[in-house]
């Protein structure tokens, strides 16, 4: 321990913590790429089938490969029956996140992936089952309905919708939920994706890897900030009332959630694309609010701070257009970031060594344990 | 990122992730100390109430807290219905660590940890129901019984030894326990617990930190070392097949399980402690076989490769006296590092920055998505 180096700041901050083929987050302060695709080149031109075979599976698949990897994908989406009945266990006032993360771990006690050869089925599994676990959950406890979470619908955030709101989706909706899917599927060593890759490193199974990366993104650091960000818009009604908000949330220096991020310096450039997204949403919505308080938000900390607004922050008014509680905002992005903290497992699984750091220690000297009586 | 720096080794092997005021693992290459008392002094002179006390509230208690927090832990053994269903939902051939991880993240569904002032509640809480979930489980997937965890007896061992054998534990038996959860409890940055803080560095909840640590445990890098030395020293019936047999395994290169640290260098300071009460228990178990048999496996091992047992080593012998399964052994870990991982969360969260590192870039250039139909 008296050899350890010590790190160049706190939370392993600019340290180089192993090596991925998979994402470039920031590269030259820009730019966010999966398997070296842009990702607005994949937002555009993609389904997210394609990008989570591209991230599972190491790469875009011709026209026959999707097919058999929808048809596979689709084909997974039923529930066991005790998972089910886990989730009707599950009180309606639990943190959907508690939700994801309880159902995952009891699906890795039926389905438990007794070899690595088995990494990349069991992955397709859970990008399969995690929509319809979060919404068998909420139907049961909101609606008092078991649904069925097997379906045909082309799509994954299709199949999403339609499990939440009891109908198919409308293409817009589909096509918004999908790139969405695909803006939040990969982002290099985050907090969750390490999670997982620590628990990888000790040669444990898939379920405790992805259940432990559920519960890292759980956190208000990290995955819940497009929740934070529409609670934050909820209470304004007019851009000039949530300018004046901002002014006075600046003086009091509260953190304005959905604004900068860790890495990119210059913008998060998965915010021009669901921002361009929401707008159309709103149009169709019939929005007079939501989004033009959201654009005046973003001006204003531009103005006043110089701060961008991150993927989170877009998202919110998105997800709010078309009908998603906001509860549901974190679990959606489990139902995406699956296909990364799967792939970085197979990496990290592939040229381990376990991930044992060390400290340093600020406690006590040396001391005796004293007999209770003199304590 | 490309500022970022160079860490030492894989595995962050070296490099200093952060303080804690809690252990000392090695100092001068041996020595384990908790808030600075040696290992040993506190398996000579503390129960593990005390010790519990000492890691989750930050003391050594006197006798009237000791009192208060034994009837504290000894009146939260009781489970909530709703875990018990969920146990019971969990076929016979799961993995005993899944069911572990599975009955916290449902606790965590139902106690939620809404304020971390209740941080020290909720980890007092895991000391005192792990045991019975994992007992109750097994004693009904096994004998069809559904057990009565809430109990009134004086230990945390002999509680998880009563639960397990349906009857009180002989003084011998509950004291080993004792020691047992007393030499696992805290052991700094070691994976599950740096899991663990990783998770809490999001500032998400205790259960999804637990849960976290229990599937890192799971990796049989980590947690599962007394498991599979048992697995290995149940196939010898004298020490001569013993140490022929290791001279194979050597000659193969084959992993000897229970050997050897990342950390020490010397010896394990818990190898010794754990010995001594290994040989007790073979004296009063009558056994003419398994204890020689491990006796000649570290003596051949030194012999040979000037290697040193590790805790893991002994504890299978003392478990299988005690008849414990082999399957249960690392879950016996779980209810004695839990102590360890949760004081490291309330470390964490004192001093908090989130835990994100770098990654170096190993994959393709940049590179345009193709048309389905060119692919």
């Amino acid at each position: 321990m008296g050899n350890a180096k010590k790190a160049g700041g706190a939370g392993l901050r600019g340290q180089v913590a192993g090596q991925t083929a998979l994402c470039t987050v920031g590269k030259q302060g820009t730019g966010l790429t999966y398997r070296g695709y842009d990702v607005d080149d994949l937002a555009t031109n993609a389904s997210f089938y394609e990008v989570a075979h591209l991230i599972i599976h190491g790469h875009l698949p011709n026209q026959n490969e999707l097919d058999a990897y929808k048809k596979k994908i689709n084909g997974l989406r039923a529930l066991p029956e005790a998972v089910k009945k886990t989730l009707e266990l599950i009180p309606a006032d639990a943190h959907p996140m508690d939700v994801m993360r309880t159902g995952t771990s009891m699906l890795g006690n039926l389905e438990t992936e007794t070899d690595f050869d088995q990494q990349r089925d069991k992955a397709d599994r859970l990008v399969a089952t995690l929509p319809g676990m979060i919404c068998y959950w909420y139907q049961f406890v909101t609606n008092g309905k078991r649904i069925d979470t097997a379906s045909d619908i082309d799509g994954v955030g299709a199949h999403f919708l339609e499990m939440l709101h009891g109908k198919a989706p409308s293409d817009l909706h589909a096509r918004v939920m999908d790139v969405s899917l695909i803006l939040y599927a990969e982002h290099e060593f985050n907090a969750s994706t390490f999670t997982g890759r620590v628990v990888a490193s000790t040669l444990s199974d898939i379920h405790s890897c992805v259940t432990a990366s559920i519960g890292a993104l759980r956190g208000h650091l990290h995955g819940g900030a497009n929740e934070a960000a529409m609670a934050m818009l909820a209470k304004w009604s007019t851009p000039e009332e949530a300018t004046a908000a901002i002014d006075e949330m600046l003086k009091n220096k509260t953190l304005i959630m959905g604004f900068g991020h860790a890495v990119y310096t210059e913008f998060d450039p998965r915010n021009a694309i669901i921002k361009k997204w929401s707008q159309q949403l709103a149009e169709e919505y019939g929005d007079d609010t939501l989004y033009r308080v959201s654009c005046a938000v973003e001006q204003k900390m531009w103005d006043e701070k110089k701060l961008f607004p991150n993927a989170d922050f877009f998202h919110a008014s998105a997800y709010h257009f078309m009908g998603i509680p906001t509860e549901l905002f974190t679990p959606i992005f489990v139902m995406s970031r699956v296909t990364g903290w799967t792939a970085h497992v197979f990496e990290q699984r592939e040229n381990n060594r376990i991930i044992r750091p060390n400290a340093d220690y600020t406690g006590p000297e040396a001391r005796k344990v004293e007999p209770i009586e003199n304590r």
